[in-house]
């Protein structure tokens, strides 16, 4: 274990094979807990974040000074309790937060990376985070949970490790990204590659950085991460501090200057080319696929217990695509959970403080922990 | 009239006052016709385009040499039938088609615009394009007709002049952009302004060209456009001329190579500083504001018929943005028809070969002008 910039990191030295076909070693995953594992290792929850989150959880974010991205729903008494659980939750491979991107050196050359990292997928994300179990002597998780791209991580940690937890909360996700996922993705992908500082990917080396290009990439997704009437109720056509419009491409309305600053703040926090390797991930990932267009053979070797929440204006991952993992698992006599969570906060809600999600998820964790007791 | 590569020119000498409080005179409106104005003058449809439109209706663009933008709706035998209809449609003031916009030379000192254009209006749009009535000498037009933004001109234009017209079609618009429209507009003005090459507007002086942001921004209006089925069901996740995955950055799906496509062709017919104006106009758009919120106001003085049309897949201007304006005229007793066309094309069905809504439009005018002539 490494600790540097209050990041920890565990040196996995197994020689993993990614999709792409090339095998990485001695390569580092970030990552951190909270709460205590209990003698018997059995009350641990490995989280996994979505496309822009990282290893903290809750808490401040040593990194960013803020609140972890996931401190509604995490910490003590929260409904992922961290007095009776152990939480972990490792940065994605790809990431800019300690593991292993882009941004880490070439060990054949020295060289950054850059887009000379190889193109990783949700399995190869798994598979490294998989190493975690061992270094923790974790025999079996008590649970795995995540929201957006977490979920996708969720369905596939269970389908490659079915002994490995013995629930699964995967939220607001889907098993396969579709059409208008990718073609958002895209959209960023093709803003960053547009800003003439983005140099092929080679920033890091001619010391530039395409801020400008990951802040618009950053504007695409956070508007598909709130929904139509929520930004409607909060943003409307309010005026930005200004009693009437100024006929200029200054950011008259709340929600124009509301976009630019998220732009802005995420360019501070996060990699371009990480953002390219991880929507690239979402974007491959089609689990049906790798089953051969059977969603339910991923979970036939499983007796986990499944609890599955969407919100009702989540339009990046519309309820329908999370039942579709609900009838996947009916149809081979699983034992899934599900609940549509009334939300007007979009696909954002499994991040925000929304009562009716949160009392779910503690519910379903608790009783779930406690039947596991008896 | 001034003749210029195809482009038919209306200068319009008289002054005319901005929103902002700036005066134009002896500008250019260009326009095209369709069909002949009959002796009595009374069957003229002023058809207004939408955001990357332009005044080529129907048959060949001349300049893009790709069909007009609505071929589909307008020429003989259409449901805008050039064999009894005159069709006149202008390009929009702030446009790029020949119209008054950024890339003229300020007449003060003979320097491109850029930036230095005034921020203009649907209002203003509108009462540029009434100067067309007086140039062909009609008194009342038969109808006018547009979608999107143009349905948005549409209702402008009954509010300023409600005499002027016996008919009216705004289609899939709306009577006041919300925040998730500004928010989009605003991602595609950013990506423009991101772009190093747009050098703060004056790009033509320093002889670049902000192709690159200009693409981003047709590429996620372009999302807007389509529908998550409509998406879905045309690409899903079929692959670009390959068998399988690349693990690369080039488009390895088709959805990823069609809006590469779509940003790239866009490119070569329009104009970034435009495109700003223009979605600029459209975010400002608040008919009720300009009548102290009451919409209903808007259209106190007109004794028109209207009828509006929206589509079940439309998410950018969806069907209850468009019955907002039938419950206003309906309020005070206005004629208003109304139909929702079942439709998975989304925003741009009004663009495109749905014979439900070619059929109700041609039932509509053909049946109204019938009425008429009794």
């Amino acid at each position: 274990m490494d600790t540097e910039n209050n990041i920890k990191t565990l040196i996995i030295k197994k020689p993993l094979k990614l999709d792409c076909g090339k095998v990485i070693k001695n390569f580092p995953i970030a990552y951190e807990t909270y709460g205590s594992l209990n003698s018997k290792k059995d009350n641990a929850i490995l989280v996994f974040h979505a496309l822009t989150g990282d290893q903290f959880v809750t808490g401040i974010n040593p990194i960013t000074k803020k609140d972890g991205w996931w401190s509604y729903a995490v910490g003590p008494d929260k409904a992922i309790d961290t007095n009776k659980y152990f939480v972990i939750c490792s940065n994605v491979l790809g990431g800019c937060m300690g593991s292993y991107g882009p941004s880490h050196k070439d060990p054949d050359n020295q060289n950054i990376f850059g887009t000379n990292f190889p193109v990783i997928t949700i399995n190869d994300m798994v598979n490294a985070q998989y190493n975690l179990l061992d270094h923790f002597g974790i025999d079996k998780l008590f649970s795995i949970a995540g929201g957006s791209m977490g979920g996708m991580q969720v369905l596939q940690f269970i389908s490659n490790f079915p002994e490995k937890s013995k629930t699964v909360i995967p939220i607001a996700t889907t098993s396969s990204h579709s059409a208008q996922n990718i073609a958002f993705n895209e959209l960023g992908r093709q803003a960053i590659t547009a800003d003439s500082d983005w140099n092929d990917g080679n920033y890091n080396k001619k010391n530039s950085n395409p801020g400008k290009g990951l802040a618009v990439a950053r504007m695409a997704a956070h508007i598909t991460y709130l929904s139509k009437k929520g930004l409607q109720e909060k943003f409307g056509r309010k005026l930005q501090e200004r009693e009437d419009l100024k006929f200029g491409f200054d950011a008259d309305f709340q929600i124009e200057s509301y976009l630019r600053y998220q732009g802005s703040v995420f360019v501070d926090r996060f990699d371009a080319n990480s953002y390219l390797y991880i929507t690239r991930a979402m974007d491959y990932f089609d689990l049906a696929k790798q089953f051969k267009g059977n969603l339910s053979d991923a979970f036939l070797n499983t007796k986990a217990k499944f609890f599955i929440i969407s919100f009702t204006s989540d339009w990046l991952y519309p309820t329908q695509e999370n039942k579709d993992i609900v009838i996947a698992l009916n149809s081979i006599g699983a034992d899934v959970g599900f609940v549509e969570i009334k939300s007007d906060k979009g696909h954002d809600s499994f991040l925000l403080d929304v009562p009716d999600f949160l009392n779910a998820l503690k519910n379903f964790i608790d009783k779930s922990y406690i039947e596991n007791k008896i």
